[in-house]
């Protein structure tokens, strides 16, 4: 990447980002929205370090190129539309500005002041107003597991999966940025030993690991994405949590797939990783067996190497315990693959359009991306240092949290948390 | 009604609108979007008769007391999120300006020429800017028909079905209006003497008759309709054409529901019909057997008696084969218990948001709302005269149409239509 700041030696004069455990260094750059007072107008920023530049002051002072104004906004929306030429142009001048060498900001204490927020004290908000939501089901362990729980373990991945990036429609309205309390859902809940479903507060409510990307470059109807181009229409990457309530999906899903077990919330992180970013972390990803149909095929290495982790909190702990550790790289079906998949029959995309992997499962028990598959649907407890979990309790905080190591510096996603709260009551 | 220009004797001086078969008189006023001339901006107008009312210059004329401007607009999304008092008020206003015997428009030649524009020589767009679709399973008659088909005759009502309002969610940018060619998809097929599936244009490419109705007041996170009060948050009605490839579906959707066999169009009908022009059509749904949960329980009558027809032209036929005759009071869940259980378990919902019915299938062979039900998954095909369909062929046109019989009147829905293009070559 001529043009993307990733050097392991770079430096920014912002000295918080040249610690080798920030995730946000002059190497990511990532995206969000934010207030830097809760009455303020919402506008994009930059991360750096535990600062935040201000887009919106840099282009309005005169230091940003761009087509069109693009950073007084409530979303990046706009910013993704103007094109890939234009995102990889403002990523080369914030990487000039922010360099160690460069004065222009750094010397200009009167506009740093205005242009750098700390994140301790800014609101963040959803990054972009997303039209329409997919969420894909792209890793094999994950997919084996949850067969052999909800299923035939004999028989736990079914015949489609290793032909199809098997992907769903989600519910985009639910959408929140991490740091929104999550209601625990009520609903149909089917106990084993009743004839009829109880309408009950949900007794098995979990997590889903995931990531997510943002489409940028749109396509129309009956336009498809050929998978060797598919990267291209990517902006950026985020934290996913695919909130999952597993009695509800378990009574629901036949034959139309989950929808109340998954329509109550979904929480992304509030900074977008642009793929600039995360190239000099491609790998290859796993072998495909079968080979894929010939629409499905691309060259090269699509995978990123991305390790993830999901922490969890009980109301008043100190701090988070980990219970989960897997890499984005597990995942059998690329982003690429997804999205021409999604294309392929002549479905549109839009700009802002999310697309979630599915649950990141790893190959050890220890890489299990939900409660479901680390608990064997809570037959064995996992431990949280002091007490156990079985599913999420409220009161609980779920964090994610996921990163590139690169050589002396991280490219990371900061945090996707959420904390649970008590179901509404229920009237008699 | 007391707002509602309801009754029987009604007539308008827009003469067309008077004509007993007449989809749109006085006592509809269903609302869409339009533009006059192809070159002219998008507005909202008011089908009456075979013309359209202008409401951005009856507004821009001072001839209707709204809030604030909501007329000249790319969608009706302003004016649903005006409120139901706001619905109700204009509706009573232009009642009263198109009633016989109110000169103010009537007897203005210059204003009138402006106000009125023949549907014959506008152009319809899609009447909302839809922010989510939902798709529902609510007939009985369409579920045993599919469980039949494609599962297990002897259960071919899967346990929940009963129990749930069915639904998933659907895509919604690929959602357009009557008129709008259709392209056949390609995708995945899993043919019965192979072991791997094959690229293909779909083979067995159906409609799915529905009606759908428009989400204008919303709720919430956690701030769940309950089933009482759901009904006020609608605002009107469309027909629905939820184009289905069976055979890709037949092989994606398990277990996450249908995909590529639905994502590539949706075709709704370019005018809303609003409650209140329904009201007078409400009549009992069918008994529910058992009694639902608590939480889906609503006294008095919920559904609402529409006529509906599917009719199939080929390509270069002078006219349109009627194949299937059905209505909307059959359906077993009713609007209200679908919106109840959209958001019992947390979700929110948005202004323009679109709940698809379910197709509308009655309890005899020619009631059928898809061909996969009319021909038994192709074994025995339909006659269109002159020919017969086991599905749908390129250039055929598939023609939904609906309304309620009143006493010498319709409120009707107008056509929604759809040409179905031949399917994208497929690259050696």
């Amino acid at each position: 990447m001529s043009n993307a700041p990733a050097t392991p030696a770079l430096k920014s004069w912002v000295a918080s980002a040249n610690a080798a455990d920030c995730h946000f260094p002059i190497q990511n750059l990532p995206y969000g929205v934010f207030k830097p007072t809760p009455d303020a107008d919402a506008r994009v920023g930059a991360a750096i370090g535990d600062q935040i530049l201000d887009l919106s002051v840099l282009e309005q002072a005169g230091l940003l190129r761009t087509p069109a104004p693009l950073f007084a906004a409530a979303s990046l929306n706009a910013f993704m539309a103007s094109g890939r030429d234009t995102w990889r142009s403002v990523r080369a001048q914030l990487g000039t500005l922010l360099q160690a060498d460069t004065a222009t900001l750094r010397d200009d204490a009167a506009l740093r002041a205005r242009a750098l927020v700390p994140q301790a004290s800014a609101t963040m908000l959803l990054p972009v107003q997303i039209p329409g939501y997919t969420d894909f089901y792209s890793s094999k362990e994950h997919a084996t597991n949850v067969g052999s729980l909800f299923r035939d373990p004999k028989n736990a991945l079914l015949p489609n999966w290793t032909e199809i990036p098997i992907g769903y429609n989600g519910r985009a309205s639910s959408i929140v940025v991490g740091g929104t309390p999550v209601r625990r859902p009520n609903g149909q809940v089917k106990l084993p030993n009743q004839e009829r479903p109880v309408f009950s507060p949900c007794l098995k409510l979990d997590f889903e690991l995931e990531t997510g990307f943002f489409v940028g470059v749109p396509n129309g109807m009956a336009e498809p994405v050929a998978c060797g181009e598919a990267e291209s229409h990517i902006f950026g990457m985020v934290l996913l949590n695919d909130w999952s309530a597993r009695d509800i999906q378990a009574w629901e899903y036949v034959p139309l797939g989950p929808f109340n077990a998954k329509g109550f919330a979904t929480t992304i992180s509030p900074w977008v990783v642009t793929m600039d970013a995360l190239e000099p972390f491609r790998t290859a990803q796993p072998a495909q067996d079968p080979l894929p149909l010939p629409y499905l095929r691309h060259d090269g290495a699509h995978a990123f190497d991305i390790h993830l982790e999901v922490a969890l909190r009980p109301q008043g702990a100190p701090q988070a315990a980990t219970i989960a550790r897997t890499n984005f790289k597990h995942m059998y079906w690329t982003m690429a693959q997804q999205l021409a998949h999604h294309t392929v029959s002549g479905c549109n995309t839009r700009v802002g359009d999310l697309m979630g992997s599915g649950t990141i499962s790893g190959p050890d028990h220890g890489s299990y991306g939900s409660l479901l598959e680390l608990t064997s649907n809570g037959k064995t407890p996992v431990d949280i240092g002091g007490a156990t979990r079985a599913f999420i309790e409220d009161g609980d905080e779920v964090v994610m949290t996921g990163w590139c190591q690169g050589d002396g510096y991280r490219v990371g996603f900061g945090h996707c948390a959420g904390t649970v709260l008590p179901a509404l009551p229920i009237a008699g």
